[in-house]
């Protein structure tokens, strides 16, 4: 694909975005991310051989959210392999991203390590053995390895909101302890979640650090092998059927690419062979996915005929 | 690909699967699929060419049974277009595949059209002002058109035993019926629904007839469009988020593909672009799912390079 | 306690009852409920020497429905004593009336014999070995048995309005069918359930027939023995914690005597050596009780002091 | 009746219990309760006289734990009145004690103040405005009241222990919390919580705190008004409604009385006008509550039919 073609499709579609009204609702759960301006909306997509094509506010950093969870998953399978397995499984859950229901039914064990439940499972992984602000550290140094920036930090007021008024978190993870599934101090555990939570990113810095997924496992500009070429299928494979909540099978069918989003409004998606993507804009839908987000994806794949799931 | 290498592998993977002593348990739940033999194996990959590579017990006939509906939601797409998705679903439904929990939480709305409540759902929208025996008539001979055979015949035996033990499908029948879900006598759309997934057919007939979904909705060798490429994406998407029941993480993990499977032991799998993919082994997962289906699609992909979530 | 005094309270509660301008929903859900007068209100209250206390329209037959079930139950413990227990619970079932989610949980065993899928399974074991005919004729003279009155029928309408739109209950039936926790055809229990549900009886009639609940097993003015004391005991026990569905909590804290109510606006009540009472009124509160039935049942109560709550 | 005849019943009973060698299981998510000895079993009836007929261990104080719940309530209501009801419901949960599911089917509002989850709102409740240490030493004082025993004391070990384990207390708390619920900080409620459960009483003590609720709201040997007569009934009614957890029905069937267990293997129940009675033996049955305390009560309630269900 010509990089003018890639360019001229970016520009086409932020345009079209900052044009649309219909703008979905900015997560208001915390004050932090409530008075985030709804008109925002970058794009960034990166492709196999680096070029950068750049929309919107592209350099404007947000709360990655549950972006983070790709990464936390890639770091816990980094140190415990497969025995990430055992505490958390690989299936859509089929409820709501704070459903505590399926606990219940299932032990403990939460259905992917995508919906809040398994984030924090995998959280409990990484943190095992260490005080939490040395995870927390090492989080932070990975992301910043990945997206070779080490500019990026963790908002400290989100963080701090997000664990004053967590109690659906602090259920969860409770609840999950009682089986025996965490290992850990919940409040150090959750304190760990709600920080790397709160890692604040811009599209360019995002698209950076998920071009690891997009070329088996390796960043192709730096030769750096993050993951193996089947692990990195496998966490795609992931983020296609459980990367957004309740709206996975939407997001699958509309845009056609293995994708995780965040209630700060971001999106992160993976055009494998092809391309790293991040979207960001914080209205989101009644899924809690950004709404322009999975809109300017369905209209990128529709254009490049990026899709999975056709040529 | 050389047709070499296709034939070289499919021809290995057969004869692994032949030795391996792990078979899974094949149904029991009427006579006439428990009586088929734990042994068999069959695989058949066709590609873009046509060319067709073919393993094992090829050419015998097995109870398609739940693949039966990704050929109805075709059918049923064709007539009605989105109107299908006012009755049905397009999430993951993370239960069992005979659920009716989740039909109660959202008042008789399948969520997919791959669970047997989805595809009830989606039978009688095919029904529709129609006797069952037109209706029946109209899938079988879309079966046969799409297999290019019209010797595809419907197994009487087994769906008379369906029809007669089939109390858990009855139950979502008229529990669907209770929401003004369906619109057809519920007899009516049970006895086609039994029927449809007692077609009898070959790994060869159910790859051949799967093509138009690997080649952007066309028969790349009769030239026929069966639906839109962007249809044909779609149905995929779904497939791959949907298409075994609650094990459809774990073989979009493992394999990498689209894929539905019956309780027959089938699979159809779809590698966009490369090709369509039947296989056939009786003995089924605490999931549902074909036990050596599931492996030997694995083989194949990593073998092949064909996962959809690499390259 | 004076008969007079009971004269007197049943006269006012029946005259503040028709000047309520509160008076709930009528049933819509078939015909034949529907076009009952809202307006309408009985009271009957026989005591344990037998005199009779009535107000309203104490002798108007209405549609019993699930009150219909205490006598069921009752002839069933005939039948089959404790088997019975072997495919119907004993707890309250914390959703509603026609839930089925529960049945998936405890594998078709229904929570206990007055919620639908519980009632079913009681009419199966009545029917076992006859035909739907026969079991009918034995449950209907039962009544008229009771009630010591032979011209007790069944409203045919009814039944068949029920018969031709119950599909929840079908679902219901179907799904323990495939638990093989009913023994009939299908067909059969249901158009026997549906027939015993549309005995219609007044509230005199009703309060007869209830005699033996409230006097240890036994009928003080005929000397029947109908169950033995204990039995009479444990099925007011069942009424109390189960008779009035997701509201069974609500009435005995506000009324405190075991009841059991129909979707016809009919309750039977239970006052342990003192009295049988029934009563009807049409309009239904959220739970799909009787809405003045439960306020004239708590006042009746709390005037004579007849709670089993406290002296 | 004669205080012989209750006497000669009471040790009746005791003897029995001491024979039998099915005795349940003891507790065993925290050492103090493993370590009970599954032999004990103590007795106490106190009737409306004031006459004590005791049996076995009737002087060793155990954990009362969720029989705490009655008073809590009990101060709840006189502080808050009709307000508790607006935090919690009045319907057996048809789920186990310490379920969360129905806390997510219903917006984090119990269904009733027997269930853990329950009873954390209603300790909330009391707390509301006051120091832990405050309310904790308002309740113990309500029990010694109630008892007429300054002697009684929180178990600080099992407080202790259950604070260091209590995580799926902590998750239906931190649950309730998130839908505002509860007003205090979680921990100030768990911590309160916690220790009421604690408080360690004898059969004959708890047998005295309960008389206000077999005599109208009244302990007839002071003469003190504990609660209004309507209210010691509505109470009773919650106790034979939701008193056992997911064994209410089957206790209401077997026992015919209200009742409230604990885990500690204590049962206080209500005959109303008649007596007071306090049983212990900490063995438990499936559904959490003492297995001879059940039978023991079933005994008595047959020998001196006290059922609230006959006469």
């Amino acid at each position: 694909m010509s990089t003018d073609l890639l360019d001229r499709t970016v520009a086409e579609i932020a345009e079209e975005m900052a044009q649309r009204t219909d703008r979905g609702e900015v997560a208001n759960y915390i004050p932090e991310l409530a008075r985030v301006d709804p008109q925002g909306f970058g794009l960034v997509v990166i492709d196999a051989d680096g070029h950068v094509a750049a929309g919107g506010d592209a350099d404007l950093p947000f709360s990655i959210q549950s972006i983070s969870k790709v990464f936390t998953l890639t770091l816990a399978l980094g140190k415990a392999g497969d025995r990430v397995w055992r505490r958390v499984g690989r299936e859509p859950s089929g409820t709501a991203f704070n459903s505590i229901v399926q606990l219940e039914r299932e032990r403990g064990i939460p259905r992917n390590p995508f919906i809040n439940a398994g984030a924090i499972a995998v959280t409990d992984l990484i943190l095992s053995g260490h005080q939490p602000r040395e995870a927390l550290g090492e989080i932070l140094r990975f992301m910043q390895f990945l997206a070779a920036d080490s500019a990026i930090t963790i908002d400290e007021a989100v963080a701090a909101s997000e664990q004053r008024t967590g109690f659906r978190n602090a259920a969860l993870a409770n609840y999950m302890k009682s089986f025996g599934v965490l290992d850990n101090p919940v409040d150090y555990t959750l304190g760990v979640y709600f920080h790397h939570c709160a890692i604040a990113m811009s599209c360019r810095q995002l698209a950076m650090a998920g071009r690891f997924l997009a070329h088996n496992g390796r960043n192709p500009s730096t030769g750096h092998n993050v993951v193996s070429a089947q692990r990195a299928r496998r966490i795609n494979a992931l983020m296609l059927t459980c990367g957004h909540y309740d709206g996975s099978g939407e997001f699958a069918y509309r845009v056609g690419l293995p994708g995780k989003s965040g209630v700060g409004g971001g999106v992160l998606a993976v055009a494998p062979g092809k391309a790293s993507i991040a979207v960001w804009s914080p209205g989101l839908d009644a899924s809690g996915n950004s709404h322009l987000g999975r809109i300017a994806l369905e209209a990128l794949t529709k254009r490049l005929g990026w899709s999975i799931f056709g040529v």
